[in-house]
């Protein structure tokens, strides 16, 4: 890969996150602002019915309906899925991607900053990933693994290159002015990084970078019939990225019991009571914190 | 109304604010913390399919559902409508009501601590209102008028005593262990203030009420589309019950620009970034504040 040819700026993957959506809004009555002189810059509203509707999505969530499996199904046609082949088409097939760079813009009702999601290692990524952590300590590099490509649903497995972006903390449903602005400054720092890329300015650096490398997802508590019986202790609420220690607490229960974490070693939990994971009864996920030297 | 018979703490009339609906839940499983010698207490999750489904409503909004006009018209049959029927009946109904006290709660991502949203200006509402925002600071009262009760839309319209306890700022669909310990510990203030005043041991006194009166709504600027096109200003985000003057930032424009508020006098916006409110496109409500003596 020695040139970006295509960029592509997705928002509104999940209908009721707002800063992305609006940022999408932004960019395509005032395209001049990702102008840049060596790539063409995409932007995408990815799931209008669900904006227009304020929900996460109609039928089934957006973000998990691009399995290289399910995008040649033709079974699978509710509108989710449906919207998900069209994507497939606007953004290029995999093998073949007309798109070079792929960004996905999320929002989240956890305390995260801006989180760089990372859906896979590829050296260009990890690079960028740590440029704009080293520029902007607001940024944290969050990296989920899977198994194969084929085993990846979200968005950005139709690109090698690129990631979602996650920020928050934030409602669903509304806009922030700040946090806006500072998901559209990350914007215009990432197009710069490209366009100084494609002009063969980026040196590679030995900027360390600092990983949180997904390691499980903690369930909240539940009853016999499915209902969550305990909310995030008081002492963990808005502590993303900080450490949780075994014994430290975890829960508490609705009638005021602590519940706390009996894991065997440190752990750095994030997404920390986020409203989209109610729905799977997810109360977090918890990351193990590496440094990576590039 | 010499005593209290029958108290109704009403609980996820919208489906997505979840700490009325998980207090509703605790409640029922655990009644006793509610037991009081003088009167008896009903708990109800008023919009369960909603809260199934974790949003507002599936219809309409069902805190709109309870005109009389309405509730009598055999031709509304949606699900919130047939519901709002169904508490008419649990709850009683306007003149012959089994119900004296009802309290619904709500919550919301505007910074508005605990409000007390009160329907009318009964002098038992008023006293009970300046009693709770007199040992609780974080308690605060806002009062929206109506011409007539038959034009009072809200849940709360079916009974005279009572009011809506609104509490934030918290993301729809998640639970904060603090805010939901301190609606139930300010639940059970209440109920011990109705047991003290049906056995006689309230005495009427000269507190002075802080009164936040409803002036007018504000809504978000707009496109020819539609589309909103600024966001709340960083200086007025999170500042509910703080004096807005004339003269001072109140919205962002995507684009960066400040608008200000152009009204002639101080007033108090409340409800500042609802989410539920983008769909009316409302942005905040305006107030009055007034030192009332009882």
């Amino acid at each position: 890969m020695n040139q970006i040819n295509r960029v592509a700026i997705v928002g509104g993957t999940h209908g009721n996150e707002f800063t992305g959506a609006y940022l999408i809004k932004k960019f395509t009555q005032i395209p001049h602002f990702l102008t840049k002189s060596s790539f063409e810059t995409l932007t995408l509203l990815a799931n209008p019915k669900a904006f227009q509707f304020g929900r996460r999505y109609l039928d089934k969530d957006l973000n998990r309906c691009f399995l290289q499996r399910d995008l040649q199904n033709p079974s699978l046609t509710n509108y989710e899925e449906t919207r998900a082949k069209s994507i497939h088409q606007i953004l290029g097939s995999r093998g073949n991607s007309p798109v070079d760079f792929l960004l996905d813009l999320h929002s989240t009702t956890a305390n995260m900053g801006l989180t760089i999601i990372l859906v896979n290692s590829h050296p260009f990524n990890l690079q960028l990933a740590a440029y704009l952590s080293h520029i902007n300590p607001l940024v944290r590099v969050y990296r989920c693994s899977f198994q194969s490509v084929a085993e990846n649903p979200f968005l950005n497995s139709l690109c090698e290159l690129g990631f979602a972006l996650e920020v928050g903390p934030i409602a669903q449903g509304v806009l922030r002015a700040t946090l806006f602005q500072q998901t559209e400054e990350l914007i215009h720092t990432l197009l710069e990084y490209l366009e100084k890329f494609n002009l063969g300015e980026i040196q590679t650096t030995n900027i360390p970078l600092i990983l949180y490398q997904h390691l499980d997802i903690v369930n909240f508590p539940k009853d016999g019939d499915g209902t969550i019986t305990a909310m995030i202790h008081p002492q963990l609420e808005d502590r993303d990225y900080q450490t949780l220690n075994p014994g430290d607490p975890m829960f508490l229960t609705l009638d005021g019991q602590t519940i706390v974490y009996e894991g065997k070693s440190t752990v750095w939990p994030i997404f920390i009571n986020e409203a989209a994971y109610y729905e799977k009864g997810i109360a977090m996920c918890l990351t193990d914190k590496q440094e990576i030297n590039l």
